[in-house]
């Protein structure tokens, strides 16, 4: 992608209503617009973030078994009303009257269609367990629609929905997925933290949250600092669990199960949300299978959800400096930013269009910036948008047989000779 | 993908309430299911399809130089009062109050969101042309939804938006997405016939509409027979703009302008449609940019659309037969399926596994069936979802040394030896 054809309008200033950094930093880095209260245009840079975040979700969803449908965003109310949820979920949800009178919502979730969707195909135990998932736009119309994506109304959500014979395997599939969120939110660079939740209007008696630390994140945690060094080969979810972790309205010192030293005290975002609630909504709309004696019998459910959008406000939260945002290489949205400082000269537009044709040949995601405009501008812009591994070409460095590399994450940078940067680079992009 | 595995509910009975064969058999290939009129859950089968068919719109935008973004649902009804739409639109506009009693609407299109978007941040010639897509869903308020995905509520579009200083480069990005759409069309095994248009409520005074041939179609097209032989590589979009071609109303055998030998006369369903429109939506949303000179003009634009949705049912449409659906490599759900008729037997169901984790390994997107279920059954249903290459794998066969390699699209089946069977398919999936 070449910079000067492409659609990135960053901006100097903050915007007055934007309240948290990472609101601030995704208007200035050119990567939403917002359209309405709490609903946003992604712009290109943003989408190529979403898309990023959205595959890695969807690939562990893909290596944990479980299985990719979509719903439609515009549901039927009926399915709600047989819930009970279709009062209970008050002014939250969008509610649409369609040109024939049909009550219709925008989806909040999606419990009832999917309940639905099981009940009409699967009636036998042998075709369980079974594991669904979609990645679809949600609606919940907020009272304040606050913190740019973090808190919008219309939002991107992977949820998915496990369907059990019986408490025991419904363990299974809840743990199953708990392992694979950790796997998820690590691969992004990210440290989680699953604490015990409360499982609220979805129902059920087994819940966790997860959060991910980010220094200025909303909430602030008490955990086990066992809980910072996790390897992604190695999960074991009831291990895991097992491990303290409280938020600070939770937690009591004086009761705390483990040593004060073993304590971390650190600021979070909430980002996933996991729910075991068993028959809450098989028995209403009538998904029962059959077991082996033949007896038909609940399905036992789970449902899990990963903020998709969210997670990229999220992620700029916990990756930022007061240059702009500091992407780690899974998720950034170029993981090269090739910067010719000079486009007039022929050298260098030479030496930057001949790296920007390799690394294409080498499937790295890469921008060349070819901006005629000042240096200033062009170095701050890439601070800005926080390309993680920036080429900076100058007319000078040339001469001298070199460019220099610049690392967005620790803003180190060296000067390497032409012939090494190749290499050098290739071997930074390893994610 | 295990078969036994995955969620492929097939029925053997037609659906009632289903009028075309494209409707019926994404029903029975368990590829969809109706959740309300005119709005449909997509089943994993349905979805993987919906996919390929998104990412080949996807990838002949970015070649042809577009930049994707993403636009929400759910918009403001502000902008479409300026354009003058809003009354315009009627009932098949989705019309929404969300708490605060604002008016909000589900996008039926997206001019004048993008066009807000255009005048936010280009303001100069400099950053011209332009030309902006997004893939997203969108509502329609049908009074009468039917013909499945063919005309539903919500549905998947790509639509795109040029930018250009003045009606001569403006042909050039019309040109441009004109020689898209052909080559969009064709990757997919479609014949793309383009017929001169009516612009409509969009407006503007140029407009071309593409059909895709299929005998089950909803129009009856009259087109030199030229169109049916395209070469993706030399697609000149004026040229094509000159062959006569038109639907039967518009058609006038007397004062046609080419010789009865050189027209055909086939079936056609729309998938696509391009518009340039000029300044309509720029003079009234203000997206004014400087020329040269230093003067504010409006900028003229054209809209681009495809209805990704209804393209799965336009292949169907032209791809099936009494047994089934018949797909295109391209589009293909998975390219190649693996049928083991004896998975109780020890080396029935080792030459499989071995077959599927060679394919897995080259990367082709196979399916094991793996059921235990009758051979009849297995066949059928591999039939009727339409898997272009199947390898049958049977016990007397295997014991004379041999497999059954079946073409779906030609329904022609030949018996291979075990040791070329990687080397045929893999001859075979190459699109």
């Amino acid at each position: 992608m070449k910079y000067s054809e492409y659609f990135i309008p960053t901006q100097k200033d903050t915007p007055s209503e934007a309240e948290i950094i990472s609101h601030k930093l995704m208007i200035r880095a050119g990567m939403i617009k917002q359209s309405s209260a709490g609903i946003y245009s992604w712009l290109p840079l943003g989408l190529r973030v979403l898309k990023k975040i959205e595959n890695i979700v969807r690939e562990e969803q893909d290596k944990a078994g479980a299985i990719e449908l979509l719903m439609p965003t515009i549901q039927s109310a009926d399915l709600w009303i047989k819930s009970g949820r279709y009062k209970d979920y008050g002014k939250e949800m969008l509610r649409i009257k369609d040109r024939s009178g049909r009550e219709m919502l925008y989806g909040p979730t999606n419990e009832e269609l999917i309940t639905d969707i099981f009940q009409s195909h699967i009636s036998s135990y042998k075709d369980l367990p079974k594991n669904l998932f979609h990645i679809q736009w949600k609606f919940r119309d907020e009272v304040r629609p606050r913190f740019g994506v973090m808190r919008g109304r219309e939002f991107l959500m992977k949820d998915n929905y496990s369907f059990d014979l019986d408490e025991d395997s419904a363990k299974i599939s809840y743990n199953n997925m708990f392992s694979a969120y950790i796997k998820t939110f690590l691969r992004m660079g990210l440290t989680p933290i699953s604490l015990r939740a409360e499982t609220g209007p979805i129902g059920g008696n087994l819940s966790h949250e997860f959060q991910i630390l980010a220094s200025t994140g909303e909430s602030t945690l008490y955990y086990d600092k066992e809980l910072e060094t996790l390897n992604p080969n190695t999960i074991d979810p009831e291990k895991l669990q097992s491990f303290y972790a409280a938020v600070d309205d939770q937690h009591d010192e004086k009761n705390c199960p483990i040593e004060k030293e073993n304590i971390k005290i650190s600021k979070g975002i909430e980002v996933g949300h996991i729910f075991y609630f068993g028959i809450k909504y098989s028995e209403k709309l009538n998904a029962y299978v059959q077991n082996k004696d033949g007896k038909n019998l609940p399905v036992h459910m789970g449902s899990y959800g990963i903020g998709i959008s969210r997670l990229v406000g999220a992620i700029i939260e916990a990756y930022h400096d007061d240059k702009g945002i500091k992407w780690p290489l899974s998720v950034a949205p170029f993981t090269l930013s090739i910067i010719n400082l000079m486009p007039e000269d022929k050298n260098c537009s030479d030496t930057a269009e001949s790296f920007y044709n390799k690394f294409l040949e080498q499937e790295i995601d890469v921008i060349l910036d070819d901006r005629i405009c000042s240096i200033g501008k062009k170095l701050s812009d890439n601070e800005l948008i926080g390309v993680p591994i920036q080429l900076i070409i100058g007319k000078r460095d040339l001469n001298e047989g070199v460019v220099e590399l610049k690392n967005r994450l620790n803003n180190s940078s060296k000067k390497i000779s032409l012939d090494s940067a190749i290499n050098n680079i290739l071997s930074e992009t390893k994610i």
